[in-house]
């Protein structure tokens, strides 16, 4: 049997000819990362472990976006500790707040993934960089610390999902809604250890940018990485970031999948995944009866530009419903800047919402928009667990910034043709 | 013996024709003002004693502004409490995330404070109105409450001291230098229960931000109030944004004050009050030997359109220094959208500076930039007790927009006029 495209690449990495699922290997890794809450405790283990030095400045990235800027003391002092680190050994990739961004939109944006390449990171969503053609997953904070000197770890070689993607979008519809319809039908253990695998005829309608929200979403349905094949999108996308060789690994012919899940983007909906889990994926657009208090546009999932631009043109010449709370965060300080050029910011400070500084904030219910008991917030984060946005009796529905846009003009859970076509 | 402006201002609202320092009256309300973290407590007291209307629901104002966006659940349950309020009373003025802006430039901005007025707020900065001639001092919760339902409390007169300005400012000079000047030389006690009433030739050379600003810290030297005599500058503010009769009053020509201090602007140099108190002010030139970790621009002491074009003046085409992060924070959304128009919002991102949608978050250690122990700050804001902004060892040095924005170039605190002729 042959072997997927996240076998081949981690065969490299463990300088193997050939690796099969289940297979314990040692791999060499392209890029360590961590954030303000997970790189503290790997300092702490680095250190503990009587580590001196890291074992490559360029290829360790840490990044303060989870709780700045600095929510409380304890935050501070969290990025304190990093930003001592990264001064002690000189890191070439920490991220501070105001030349921050969110991780998982900032690594690529700045090259420091590119196709093939073996990435690790101290959040889950580091499955983000599949979308270019690398092997990228979430660790815990021991593994990085073990890793930010050994330049390497270990990994159990998944199994993978072969998903075919054909057709393309009809209108109003992204990348986030094709991931939380497949999750809808895998479940959110749909695809536990295994890799999910994207490729087929529909990729060359799917953006980067759809190709990321989905990439990062992988987790969600338990997947060990997300991973799509390398093509002119990923060229285009990766050309003037990355000036190191990269290479492309395709899945051989006969690469073995433990299924085939057919994809066919021409027949997803706008789709909102309802509390409590990411798999409850619903029609966007028999979703009016349900009234929300507010709309968050942003994160590693939907904080992109062309997220902001999707999310802007719904927006434009409206303004949010009353009682609703519109919270806008540009997912890098570039993105920011573009939807300065762009004209997006002022379409969103007309429409009424508050712009933030890059940030993870509400996401994960850090701060910049936390929920009361019987709040219900439309989100184009990734997660809607109970009590994730805030408190336990809070409600979060999962969505595209098209239809978070929406809902936060009307005030309900809103399908954009019905904004834009009203 | 005649009376001070503040008195005339009270005597008219006790329905009296003269008033005397000292004695008690019950004086009607034009504003009653509360925040995100005061009005709770004083809907709690306003509800407890069975209170079951408003005054006038045209002249309550709540500004949710503190910890927004929300910065946790506990933040998120005090909104929704003074949402529910402000719904169930139909509060004209109920500013809520993405409507919003720091209380007190937003009230002067949308013409809710106007010369001659008496306004009660339940936040310590309340004075700020002081700039307009109007009459406003903070107060507890429990004195919100009760106005809320009655439209009046009452007031112990204060006795006042005359600040006496002449001249005007050299370049990179400020209100805020010249606040900071005056709080060194009286003290943080130096006006206790009194009034500061600023008059004098030198007026004219004062915008309405100088003035704004000047009030704002009126309290900070322990004053009731602060006030500035009414003139073109505060008609030519005021004028399209409040359409509602009002009056100036003036001081009688024979009024009683306690002292007069004179305040010659041409002899204020840029200063910054060292930790921990605003009396602790020092040139700002003979500051360089202090390193800083952080700045922050905005508040309601100095997050105006003319704060945001002094850090832009200073930081346009520079970089903040390495290891510094630098928080700039418009004070309302009008503020943040002119900061677009003017492009000086494209000099703070190329700067490295994180703007943040309008809180007071850092300026109280809110949110939004606390700061861990050992760390220090240069910030345009209003207090520097400390644990202010964070940890109980972190320093807070107030200092113009300009003299921070020049600090966060250099990582010391510096005169701006050492950046611009550099």
């Amino acid at each position: 049997m042959g072997m997927t495209m996240t076998q081949k690449i981690l065969a490299k990495h463990a300088g193997l000819s050939e690796v099969r699922p289940g297979q314990l290997i040692m791999a060499k890794l392209d890029l360590v990362l961590g954030n303000d809450i997970t790189s503290p405790v790997a300092i702490n283990e680095f250190e503990a472990a009587g580590f001196d030095q890291v074992f490559d400045k360029s290829r360790i990235a840490m990044v303060m976006d989870h709780f700045t800027p600095n929510k409380d003391i304890k935050a501070a002092t969290q990025c304190k500790q990093c930003r001592a680190f990264a001064k002690r050994f000189d890191l070439d990739n920490y991220y501070d707040v105001g030349a921050m961004g969110v991780e998982h939109a900032l690594l690529p944006e700045r090259g420091l993934v590119a196709p093939g390449e073996a990435v690790i990171g101290a959040d889950s969503h580091t499955c983000t960089y599949g979308a270019l053609g690398a092997f990228s997953t979430g660790v815990g904070s021991t593994d990085m610390g073990a890793a930010m000197a050994t330049g390497q770890t270990w990994f159990k070689v998944p199994a993978a999902i072969h998903v075919h993607v054909t057709g393309s979008f009809r209108p109003y519809v992204s990348g986030k809604d094709a991931i939380l319809h497949l999750i809808g039908r895998i479940g959110v253990d749909g695809a536990l250890y295994q890799s999910l695998e994207f490729s087929g005829p529909g990729l060359k309608s799917l953006t980067i940018y759809d190709r990321l929200t989905m990439a990062n979403m992988a987790i969600e349905a338990g997947a060990k990485n997300g991973i799509f094949a390398v093509d002119d999108v990923t060229r285009a996308y990766v050309e003037g970031r990355v000036n190191r060789p990269w290479e492309a690994f395709e899945a051989d012919a006969d690469a073995e999948y433990v299924r085939t899940v057919e994809l066919n983007l021409s027949e997803i909906d706008c789709t909102v995944a309802y509390p409590h889990l990411p798999e409850n994926a619903h029609s966007a657009a028999e979703s009016g009866h349900i009234a929300i208090d507010q709309v968050v546009i942003g994160s590693c999932t939907n904080g992109q530009s062309a997220d902001m631009a999707a999310a802007a043109a719904v927006l434009k010449g409206r303004h949010i419903a009353k009682g609703v709370r519109a919270i806008v965060i540009p997912a890098t300080q570039r993105v920011y800047q573009e939807c300065i050029r762009q004209g997006w910011m002022d379409t969103f400070l007309e429409a009424g919402c508050a712009v933030s500084t890059p940030t993870c904030g509400p996401c994960l219910g850090g701060h910049m928009g936390c929920l009361a008991a019987g709040e219900r917030c439309v989100s184009t984060t990734n997660r809607n667990f109970v009590g994730r946005m805030g408190h336990v009796d809070s409600e979060v529905y999962l969505a595209s910034p098209a239809v978070a846009a929406a809902s936060a003009v009307t005030g309900t859970i809103t399908h954009p043709k019905e904004v834009m076509d009203a």
